[in-house]
């Protein structure tokens, strides 16, 4: 495979999920970080050659940048274990992955940004307002989550694949938006199976 | 193939990407209709037998449910053209789909639903205050579309893919959410190439 580099900021969820992946494949990953709050991913170098969309993490694979942190996982991970074989377990695989993006990430990752990294009192008004909805949609998140584990170890089929990756990476960080982990608690079972895999990494 | 019927509220772009891909391919699909407006995905009945998430679409597949508009896609056209071979291109066009449903679905659908459907007077003060923000992120997502067209006929590789089909759903009805496709003339191409595909079925 092509050298592999990770563009990121090691304290977003969706760059350590791209980390995660690697190392529980054991596929060598070299790391160049960038400061998000500091408007590093926004400079015009940034744009030209590694995303036009200013956003972390790429994904570089020789001279070629894959944006988007499922996408890049789906990449590291084709052909190994963490896809599951079969058309309707690939599919549901990518349900929960599509699901993360659009109703968890959104609320769950969005209030620990603006809470544990932005501050409470620097928050816009459009921010603040939006404060309650993305509460009750995070809470909803993660009831689903614990529902679905219910008699289940792991999100699809028996085995781990990259929809536990993708939805451990800001799930296992949450309380830092202040939800509170105790109250799901198929979901602390799952986290800890997650965190036990041979070759985890931690978060940073 | 087990029977499919597809849980959808034919105004919804989400549900007319999934209905696309299958006239694409040939499929024959059942269409069972909800009306969002209405709370008919909220019913005890919806939430038990459907969808826990409580939204369409969702793709029946037999007697199992698949919810997540790109995932029913992927599902459906699983070793098609519409899914390129190759480990890249495959990545690729996860990407693009990824990033609809997180740059482009929440700005330029929302805005449609919000200005078109639910209508500006009706909007809640949190919502509101989102307008500027989302106007402005659209209209980044359709100006990312152009740049990426420039010299290309479809997202990924040589031929159309899924990724058109998920960008195509929103884009071409975002006049409605107050864009204006005539300031994206790649963006416009790519339309009038993907409504000339043979089985192409219009929204609704």
């Amino acid at each position: 495979m092509d050298k592999l580099i990770l563009h990121e900021d090691a304290r977003s969820g969706n760059c350590y999920k791209i980390r995660l992946t690697a190392a529980l494949l054991g596929l060598p990953l070299e790391r160049k970080n960038y400061d998000i709050m500091n408007g590093e991913t926004r400079t015009p170098e940034f744009l030209a050659e590694v995303n036009a969309n200013g956003r972390i993490p790429v994904l570089q694979v020789g001279d070629r940048f894959l944006p988007e942190s499922n996408a890049a996982c789906w990449y590291l991970a084709e052909g190994s274990p963490l896809i599951p074989a079969g058309r309707w377990d690939q599919a549901d695989m990518l349900r929960w992955m599509f699901w993360e993006q659009y109703n968890h990430e959104p609320n769950i990752a969005t209030l620990r940004f603006w809470l544990y990294f932005v501050g409470e009192a620097n928050l816009t008004d459009a921010q603040r307002l939006q404060l309650p909805a993305k509460r009750a949609a995070g809470e909803d998140a993660l009831e689903l989550m614990d529902e679905h584990l219910e008699g289940r170890e792991w999100f699809v089929g028996s085995g781990p694949t990259l929809a536990d990756v993708s939805l451990y990476a800001y799930t296992h960080v949450c309380e830092a938006g202040g939800f509170r982990l105790d109250d799901h608690p198929n979901v602390c079972a799952w986290l800890r199976r997650a965190a036990a895999l041979p070759g985890f990494v931690p978060m940073g």
